[in-house]
C-alpha cells in the first residue's frame, strides 16, 4: 500500500539533502524522536553534512533542538558531532552530544517531559522554525499515522512554521489506530480535565493532524529505529527486583494497594526488566502500565497476559523484538496506546490513576535527596527525563539503584547530594540490591538511619552512620537535617580526585 | 442564633478539660488550623495542662500531630512547651514548635500540602485516632458550618476515630456558604477528574459532615484567632514587587498572558503584600486568585474589586480586619471561597488553571535550585507549604526574598544550595530588590550570568562571579553545572562560623 497518497503531499516528496536546505542557522527545530524511536532518518545527517560543508567554508551553522526525548547517533550523534547545535532540550542519551554539552559547546536545558510542550505553547522557547517528524504514513485526507514514538511530534507540528515530515516504510501499515493523540489541549485560562479515567482509555485520535500548507519536504526512509539494547538481568538488578515485589506484595497485604496493584511506571534499564521479569514470574496478574516507554519486556508481558494494558509514549525496542512487532502488530491493537508525552506523563493524570513509579538514580543522600542526573554535581549523565513527573504525583514512588558503581568505588547511599531532582519532600521507598528503605511516614534523622542500615553497601554503611552521628553530635541546635558541611561534599572530591569514594 | 442544634451531638457538650480526656498517648491526633486560623481554641491547651500533670506524674504523654499548616501559641506553641508532640507534620511557623524540632525532641515531616491528606487516606501514616476540629455551627441535621480556614479538616473527620469539635461562637453565622467542601475525591483506581475550570466555580458543598457516633465531645468557644499581622511594606518588598508587576507587564505586552492575568497565587508576607498592593495600583484588573490564603490586602482588594474572585482554603486575618469580615461578612459571599487544601493546592487544578506562583525563599543557588526551608541546611524555619504543589504546577512561578538578610550579612543568592526544595528543573523566575532573572528557556550557566548579575546584592555579586569564573576554568570537562566542590559550601560554613557570608 502506498504510504503518500495525499496529493498534495506527495508533490513535495524530495532528498532528504533538499529537504534539510529549508533548515537555516539559527533555527529552533523540533524534531520527532523518544529513547530511540521514532526519530526522523534521514534529514539530521543531511542537515549535519550541509552544516560541516558551512563550517568548512567558515560559516557559522547551528541550531535550537528539541526533541521528545532521547534519539539516536543518527540525530543527535550526527548534529554533536557536526558542532551543530547551540542549544538542546529537553533530555539526551547520545554519548557525542553529552559531551558537547559537558565541555560547553553545547546550552542544554533538561526539562521534565511533560513541561516542554506546554512551555513551548506558552511562547517560553520563542519561535519554532522547523519540525522534522517521522511518521508512517500519510492519508489521503492530509491525516498523519504516527510511528513508533510520539513524544512532542503534535506541538511541533502544530507551532513550526515549516514541517519536514518523513515517511518511513520500515513501519508496518498496521501501527494505524495504535495512537491517543489527543486535540482537547488548550493553554490557560481555556483549559479543560483532561478524562482519562483508565490507562487503556482512548480520548483522542489515531492520527496526527498537519497544515499541508506548512509541509515543504516530504522524504521516504525506510530504515528501523536503533536497536535499542538493554543489559540482562543481572543478580544485582534481580535482587532490587525481588525487595520491589515483595514491598508491593506487602502493600496488598496491608490492603494499601488493590490486588492488581495500581498502574506501573518503569524507567529504562536492566532494574526495570528485572522488575518486569519478576512480576511475570510472581502471583501478579491484570496489571496495566501508564508510563513513558515500552520496552521488549512489557511488551512480552502485554502478549502473554501478565499485563492487560498499557500507555506510553514510545515503543524503545531492540531490532529483533521491533521485527516481532512488525510482524505481530495486530496481537498488541488495543491493548497498548501511544500519547503525546504531555498526556503519558501528565500530572493530572499520574496522580489520579495513582501510578506506582519506579525511576532509577544517580544517588540518594542519607535524606532521601535524590539525584538523577549530575556526576559530582557538575556533569550531566542523561537528564530527568519524566521522573519527576511521575514521582511527585505518584501513589507510590520507588528510586532504585545498585548501592555500589566502579567496582564499590562508588557508593550510591551519599552524605549530601552532589545535584538534588527529587527533594526530600517527595522521596518515598529506595532500594538497593542491599535492601528497601520505606521512607513513608518519617522525618530526616529516622529515614537517614534507614537508608544506611538497609541500602547502603556495607563497605560505606559505617562511614556513613559514622558521618550521621557525628553531624548530630555536632549541633545541637540542628537536629532537623544534622550535616557537618565541611565534609558533606568530600565524598565527591575524593571520587574526582581519586577515583573512589 | 443557636449554634449547636442537632439534638445528639447538642448532648455531647463538655468542657475543654472533659474532651482532652479522650486523647491517649500514643494517639495520632488530626486537628485544624492553616496559617494561624481555624484552629481550636481550647482543647489544645487542656490537653496540654494534662501533658504536663501526667509529666510530672513520671508518665509518658505525647502524640503525632497533624494540621493543615500553621497554628498558634494556643497550639503548637502550648503543646511544644509541655512536650507532648513526638511527631509533627505537615507545617509548622510556631518558634517554640520550632525549637522542638530543630533540637531533636519532635520529629517533623514537611510535607507538600497538597499530599498529606491522601497519604494518610492511603494508609501512610498509620491509623488516626483523633479529630480535634473547629467548626462555626452544627445544623440540625448534623453538618457542619466550616470555620476560618478548611485545611485537612474533611479528612481528619473522616478518618479518626473520634471527633471532638470545637464550635466558636466568634465566627458569624454568616460564614455558613463561603465553602466549598468537594466529596468526589477516592483513593486511585477510583478517581475522577476534578472538574474545577475557574477559582470561583463551586463543585462541593458548604458543609463538613461528620459521622455522629464519631463525635465525643462538643466544646464551645468564643474566641478569635491569633491576630496574623504581617510586616509593613517596605522598600525592598515595594521594589520586588515593582519588578514583578513590571514582569506581568511585558508577558502581556508580548501576548504571553492575557490582560487580566491568570489565577495568582501568592504566599505569606510582606513581598506578597507589596505585590497586590502595587496591582492595586496597577492598570491590570479582573484578576483571580488560586490560593492558600487570604490576607487582609486580598480580602481588600476583592471588596473593592481589583480582584473579581479568590480560591483559597484559610482566611488569616489580622484582628482587625478579621472583626471587619464579621461585621461585612455578606460583601464577599460567592466571590470567595475557602476549599479542603487537597482541592487549593491540587496539581491538576494548578496546571488546568495556569496559576502564577509567587513564593518566598531562603536563598536560590546561582543555577536556580532553591531552599525555602532550612537555614546552614540543617536547620528547620517553617517548611516547603504549598510551594512546590504551586511552582512545580504554575503556569509561571516566581521566587522572591531580598538579596540579603541580617544587615547585609547573608546573601540570598549563594553558590550551591544548603538544602533544594525546588530544582532547578522548576524554578522560572528569581527577584530580588535587585532585580529580577528571567531563567526560562536558560541552561544552566547562563541562568548563573542572569541570576547574579541581576538578583545579587552588590557586596556579593562580584564573589558569586569570582565563583562562577573559577568553576568554568576548573573543569573543562564539567560544564553543564560547573562547580568548586570545596568552596561549594563555604558561605554556608563561613554563616555558622563568623555570623556572615
Amino acid at each position: 500500500m502506498a504510504r503518500i497518497v495525499n496529493t498534495v503531499l506527495a508533490d513535495k516528496v524530495m532528498s532528504a539533502e533538499e529537504a534539510a536546505r529549508f533548515i537555516n542557522p539559527g533555527d529552533n527545530v523540533g524534531m520527532s524522536g523518544f529513547t530511540g524511536s521514532g526519530y526522523p532518518k534521514a534529514v539530521p545527517t543531511a542537515l549535519a553534512n550541509r552544516m560541516e560543508a558551512a563550517h568548512d567554508a567558515g560559516e557559522d551553522f547551528s541550531i535550537g533542538l528539541f526533541t521528545g526525548a532521547s534519539t539516536s547517533d543518527e540525530l543527535d550523534g550526527a548534529l554533536a558531532k557536526a558542532k551543530g547545535v547551540h542549544f538542546r532540550t529537553p533530555f539526551n542519551t547520545d554519548p557525542d552530544m553529552r559531551a558537547a554539552i559537558n565541555n560547553g559547546d553545547v546550552d542544554y536545558l533538561d526539562a521534565h517531559l511533560s513541561h516542554l510542550a506546554q512551555q513551548v505553547w506558552f511562547g517560553f522557547y520563542g519561535n519554532l522554525n522547523v519540525a522534522v517528524v517521522e511518521v508512517a504514513a500519510i492519508l489521503p485526507n492530509g491525516l498523519l499515522v504516527p510511528g513508533a514514538s510520539v513524544g512532542n511530534n503534535k506541538t511541533w507540528l502544530d507551532l513550526a512554521d515549516k514541517v519536514i515530515l518523513e515517511v518511513n516504510e520500515w513501519l508496518p501499515n498496521e501501527i494505524e489506530g495504535f495512537h491517543d493523540i489527543y486535540y482537547g489541549t488548550h493553554i490557560p485560562p481555556h483549559r479543560n480535565p483532561i478524562q482519562i479515567l483508565d490507562p487503556a482509555q482512548r480520548i483522542g485520535d489515531p492520527y496526527l493532524r498537519v497544515d499541508e500548507s506548512k509541509v515543504v519536504a516530504v522524504v521516504k526512509t525506510n530504515s528501523p529505529d536503533r536497536d535499542n539494547k538493554f543489559n540482562p538481568v543481572d543478580e544485582k538488578s534481580e535482587a532490587m527486583a525481588n525487595y520491589l515485589i515483595d514491598f508491593l506484595r506487602s502493600e496488598v497485604k496491608n490492603d494499601r494497594l488493590p490486588k492488581n496493584l495500581l498502574p506501573l511506571q518503569s524507567g529504562i534499564g536492566n532494574v526495570a526488566n528485572a522488575v518486569l521479569a519478576g512480576l511475570q514470574e510472581s502471583e501478579f496478574r491484570n496489571l496495566t502500565s501508564f508510563t513513558e516507554v515500552v520496552q521488549d519486556n512489557l511488551l512480552s508481558l502485554l502478549e502473554e497476559g501478565t499485563f492487560t494494558s498499557v500507555s506510553a509514549t514510545a515503543l524503545s525496542l531492540t531490532r529483533e523484538k521491533a521485527q516481532y512487532f512488525n510482524d505481530n502488530v495486530e496481537k498488541f491493537k488495543g491493548r497498548l496506546l501511544l500519547r503525546p508525552q504531555e498526556m503519558s506523563n501528565h500530572p493530572e493524570i499520574v496522580r489520579r490513576l495513582g501510578v506506582i513509579g519506579i525511576n532509577g538514580m544517580v544517588e540518594a543522600d542519607i535524606y532521601g535527596n535524590v539525584n538523577s542526573t549530575h556526576i559530582t554535581g557538575t556533569k550531566i549523565v542523561n537528564g530527568i527525563g519524566g521522573s519527576g513527573d511521575f514521582a511527585r504525583n505518584a501513589f507510590l514512588n520507588f528510586f532504585v539503584s545498585p548501592s555500589t558503581a566502579k567496582d564499590d568505588a562508588i557508593s550510591s547511599i551519599v552524605p549530601f547530594a552532589s545535584h538534588v531532582d527529587h527533594t526530600e519532600h517527595d522521596t518515598q521507598v529506595i532500594v538497593t540490591e542491599q535492601g528497601i528503605a520505606d521512607l513513608r511516614g518519617l522525618s530526616p534523622i529516622k529515614r537517614a538511619r534507614r537508608i544506611i542500615d538497609n541500602c547502603a553497601h556495607p563497605n560505606f554503611r559505617d562511614r556513613l552512620t559514622d558521618y550521621l552521628d557525628r553531624a548530630v553530635a555536632a549541633d545541637p541546635g540542628g537536629q532537623h537535617t544534622p550535616h557537618i558541611l565541611e565534609e558533606a561534599l568530600s565524598w565527591h572530591i575524593n571520587l574526582r580526585e581519586n577515583g573512589k569514594m
